[in-house]
Order: structure tokens, then C-alpha cells, then sequence
């Protein structure tokens, strides 16, 4: 498990306003081309690179381990190539971060593709609440020590998360903005191409729909007018998932999810993604009941709506704890297809 | 210090696309007036007022302490009103979580208004780190401890802690949009002047220039279209600052901060807002040097650098530990004149 920090929430300075960056997009390339033609690698991509591959050949060697990629948070799209200003996707990271427990409960190893500082598997039990991290804590005789009242619960959290570090079974890779997210997503896939079937996407991350072209990226904070309004006109980011389904990882089952805010488009949007993309599950939500049902809907049209029951959600019955060993099912038919 | 959450970060669904809300701004009055006639209020609001005006009694009756109100964070700005996509201002709040601890131990009370899971003073030194949680934990014995290389610092560091609640001394008032920022700061400033001169504005949070006037603002997310750009056609934040300085805190010292990434346009632009507002002081500071280097400027156009010595920055002293005594001082002349 990987703490290292790769400053991924730094000013991006790489290319600023190069103008030998040609404009996007590139006539006579698809989109996807396009886009990493005109974008810059994150410095620090193949440091993680070599970790990944490191990862996924221990794997493959000694525990025959199913390898998950969990995608987490949402992705941000600086304004300012010094960046000040943003654009952010609501999302905390709770779907991915609890998925990816899950996950390795059943078995799987774990690459955690996640915003910085978004919420974390295991420590995201106590993390972003507002419970300040003091407040475990007490001292007693002159030593600082874990408060009684949270010791127990936090021994158990704690055991599951050294049986992942000691184990090798999980990496944390982190991205701040889209372009990180992108090429970064694009790197691992092609590592896990060795993994064939046992590889499995698990797409729970908030993905900007827009983002500002690199070209066009102003190298200093945007100055407000004193009448003015602020225009941001912003390029649909290319629609990726088909370069994984076609390109990256034609091998892996491949998982997305729809969040819509508005029930009566949801299970339209996840069809329309499947025949798009062609690939094997969408896992529909909306944002307002998100904790307590999602629907899996199927390139054959079926809609298996998967729910807590109100017992369930009155003792904290995580629904991830419900997602995933039914993920683990759908892999298993692939796998075996 | 109150650790409870008014559900800041959720969809703000009061006056959604609520046709009697008329368009911002209205003729024939000032914009600030015009925007508060033209929003809603968090519905929190009244049960952080009643707190804020208990701790401000608390110290007018029992310690006589000063009060300083310091923001810190990012505001955001929604895009839609079940909130998918936002506007962010880049702030971790290092600036206002550590100055807020400094004027504890300088003898102040803090009220803390800042942006939600952004820093707070002392639990700052363990989050936001790329240690997790975790990692400062241990097993022995069958029992959870607090690692041997972390516990004496964190011991010193939860002394602090203690002692700030136990004094009645820190109230965390949270936000997320700029909204809120709005109302709560208006509201805060409203409630402190009965301090009179004993207050202290130190408005250290990243505050949006432009926001989406709720009467424009969609119900649903955004969809995207098939070819399509996303033109975001934001409106100017109203300048809050002269409403402070003559109306809300009259008495008050204040302290605004001015962030750029231009170094050639720091100091006029700190004027300018000094010259426009006609407040105390402006403290200005540039994104990649601010840990190491600030600049106090002041209405008679005195400029003075506080900057760390190579050494105090090998032995991470914090800027902010020359910072507030320097503040404190300005503030004792305020409090004189």
C-alpha cells in the first residue's frame, strides 16, 4: 500500500500555454487520440507505473488474486493552468472506498484509483465525519491513548487494514484533476492486460463531463472584471469508456455507473451507455437514494433492482456489502464465458 | 466546540427554481442587498446564531477575552440545485487553521467559520496528510494504541486541543457554498458587535468571485449534449467587504487577504482593496510562496514582508507563529485608537 504523495494537487505547469500545443481537437483522429496528443502525462506517471506493474506481476505469481480497479471521488478541472479555480464533481468517495472493502473481504486485490483526500478504504471509518480526530483520543496517567467508547470497534478496522497492507492486496493511486484521472486510467489498464478476465473495472468515479483544453488554459488566476461576468466555455471530455471496452482492456468486465438526479431518465441513460460502449454492466443510482438501492442493468435489458430493507438501513447495513458479492457473481459468469 | 453537522455539503433545495425569486440584481438597490433579497438562507441558520451569541456572551460576561472570527476554506459555487457539479475555489485551509490555533495560545477566542472537511486547528497535523488514519495506530497486546513514534507529539497536540474546548474557547461553524459563506459571515458579524472593538475579522478563506444566481439555476443535473461545449455564465460575487466595514462590524478590525499568482500585481491589488473598502489591513500573498513569505499592507501604503529565515523553514516554523503576534499587535493599536 502506497502513502506516497505525487503532489497531484499541485499547479499543473507542465505545457503551460504552450503554443506548440496544437488546439484540440486534431482533425482526422478520434477524440481519444486527440486527447492525449494535445495533453501532457502527469510528471510523476511512471513512478506509479512501475508500482502497478510491480503489483499486478506479485498477482499473478504468488496469489492468483482477481484484480479490481476501483475508481473513486470525482475529478477536477482547473480554470487557471496556476490553479486557483476549479470545476469539482460532488462525490466524497464513499461508493468506491466502501466497494473497495468489499471487495478485498472477497478476495480480490485492489488498485484504488482515487481523488486525493477523498475518502479512503478502512480509515474512511473515521475520517471526513465531523468527529475530529482528537476526539478518539483521551490522555490517561500522562499518555495519549484511544478512547474506550471507539477502541474496540477501531482494533477490528484496523486488523482488516494491516491483512491488506501485509498481504500486498492494496494500492492506492491518486488523481486530482481529469487529465491525471485520464492518463492514469488509460496506464493501468494496459498493465492490467495481463491479467485477461481476472481483471475487473469498477468505474464509481464522479468524471467530469467538460474540461478546458490545455491549449486554451490561462497561466494566471482569471481576473474578475468590474462589471463582468465570468464565461467558462468548456469542451466535452471524449467519451473514453469505448477505448477501454475496445483498445485498453478488451479482456476485463467493465463496470460503470449512472448517477442522475432525476428518476425518470436513469434506467434510459444506463441503456443508452451499454449500447454505446458495449460492455457488461451499468450500475444505475440516483443521488438522493444512493445508499439504499441501485439498479444493475444488463446488455439484455434486464434491470435487477438491488435494495436494503429498512432493517438493513436501521442497523447500518452497508448496501456495498450487498453490490459487490453480486459483482463477484457477474465476474464469475464472465470469467467463465 | 461543537462537532455537529448541518448537512452543509447537501443540495441546498430551498427556493429551487422558485419563479417569485426574482432575477439578481434588482433595480434601485445595492447588490449586496439585492443578493440577500434574492437567496435563501440555510435553514441551520438560526441554531448557529443561537450558539454564536452564547459563546460571544460567555466571553463578554466571563474571560473578557478578544474574539477573532477567521474564515478559512474554499467557498463553492453549485451549478445545479441537486447538486452534481460545482465551482471550487482552491483552499485546504492551512492558513486559517493554523492562525486560528495561534490566536488561542496569543489569548483569543476563535470562532471558526470555515468550509467543511477543510483543515481544523489541531486535527490538521493528522488529516489531509497521505499518512492514513491508520498508520498512527498499533497493535499489542490484543489492544489498539496509539503508534510510539506519533504519541508524544500527538499528547502535546491533544493537550491543546483539550484545553481550547474545555476554555469554551474554539466554536467550528462550517460552510460549503458560498451561500452559506454569506449568510453565516453576515449573520457572525451581526452577533459580534457587541464586542465592539475586540473583534477581529481575519478572512483568510478563498471566497468565489462568481456565482450562479439561484433563480437560474437548474433543478436537475446538467445534460450533456451529443456535440455539445458547456457555457457556465456566472454572475460577480457582490463585494461583501464595504457591507462589513460600515454596516455589519463598524467597530471591528479587519483583516482581508489577497492571494494571487502574479507577483508583478500583489501589492496594487492589495491597495486597491484597501483604497475600495477602507478596512485595517490587507494581508497579501502569492500561491507558490505563501508558506514562507506574506506581506502586511496598510492604509498610509506601508508595506512589510514577514518572511521565514532559510533556517526557520528547515525547522518547519509555521509563517503563521510570526504572523499573529504581528496582528495581535496591530489589533492592540486598533483597540487603542
Amino acid at each position: 500500500m502506497s502513502g506516497k504523495s505525487y503532489h497531484t494537487s499541485n499547479p499543473e505547469t507542465e505545457g503551460a500555454i504552450d503554443r506548440n500545443v496544437p488546439d484540440f481537437p486534431i482533425a482526422g483522429q478520434s477524440e481519444e487520440e486527440s486527447y492525449f496528443r494535445t495533453h501532457s502525462a502527469p510528471s510523476y506517471l511512471p513512478e506509479i507505473q512501475a508500482q502497478l506493474e510491480s503489483f499486478i506481476e506479485y498477482h499473478l505469481k504468488n496469489t492468483g488474486k482477481r484484480i479490481a480497479l476501483v475508481t473513486s471521488g470525482g475529478t477536477t478541472v482547473p480554470l487557471e493552468n496556476n490553479t486557483v479555480r476549479f470545476i469539482d464533481n460532488f462525490s466524497a468517495g464513499t461508493r468506491g472506498a466502501t466497494s473497495a472493502e468489499y471487495f478485498l473481504e472477497n478476495g480480490y486485490a485492489v488498485i484504488f484509483l482515487h481523488r486525493e483526500f477523498s475518502l479512503l478504504p478502512y480509515s474512511r471509518h473515521y475520517s471526513h465525519t465531523t468527529n475530529c480526530f482528537l476526539d478518539y483520543m483521551v490522555e490517561k496517567d500522562n499518555k495519549i491513548e484511544i478512547s474506550p467508547d471507539f477502541a474496540p470497534e477501531m482494533l477490528q478496522v484496523l486488523r482488516k487494514y494491516n491483512a491488506a497492507k501485509s498481504s500486498n492486496s492494496l494500492i492506492l493511486v491518486p488523481f486530482t484533476t481529469v487529465n491525471q484521472y485520464l492518463f492514469t486510467l488509460r496506464m493501468g489498464s494496459e498493465a492490467l492486460k495481463k491479467m485477461g478476465k481476472n481483471a475487473l473495472f469498477y468505474l464509481a468515479a464522479a468524471v467530469s463531463d467538460f474540461f478546458l483544453p490545455q491549449s486554451r488554459m490561462p497561466q494566471h488566476k482569471i481576473q474578475s472584471q468590474a462589471s463582468g461576468k465570468l464565461i467558462v466555455d468548456l469542451e466535452q471530455v471524449p467519451k473514453f469508456l469505448s477505448r477501454l471496452v475496445d483498445n485498453w482492456a478488451p479482456r476485463s468486465m467493465i463496470i460503470s455507473f449512472k448517477l442522475e438526479t432525476d428518476d425518470s431518465i436513469l434506467i434510459k441513460k444506463a441503456t443508452a451507455a451499454l449500447d454505446k460502449y458495449q460492455h457488461q454492466l451499468v450500475i444505475g443510482n440516483l443521488l438522493q437514494t444512493r445508499k439504499k438501492e441501485v439498479v444493475f442493468v444488463k446488455p439484455d435489458s434486464s434491470q435487477d433492482w438491488v435494495r436494503l430493507t429498512d432493517k438493513q438501513v436501521e442497523t447500518n447495513v452497508e448496501i456495498e456489502s450487498l453490490i459487490i458479492p453480486k459483482v463477484v457473481q457477474e465476474h464469475t459468469l464472465w470469467i467463465n464465458s
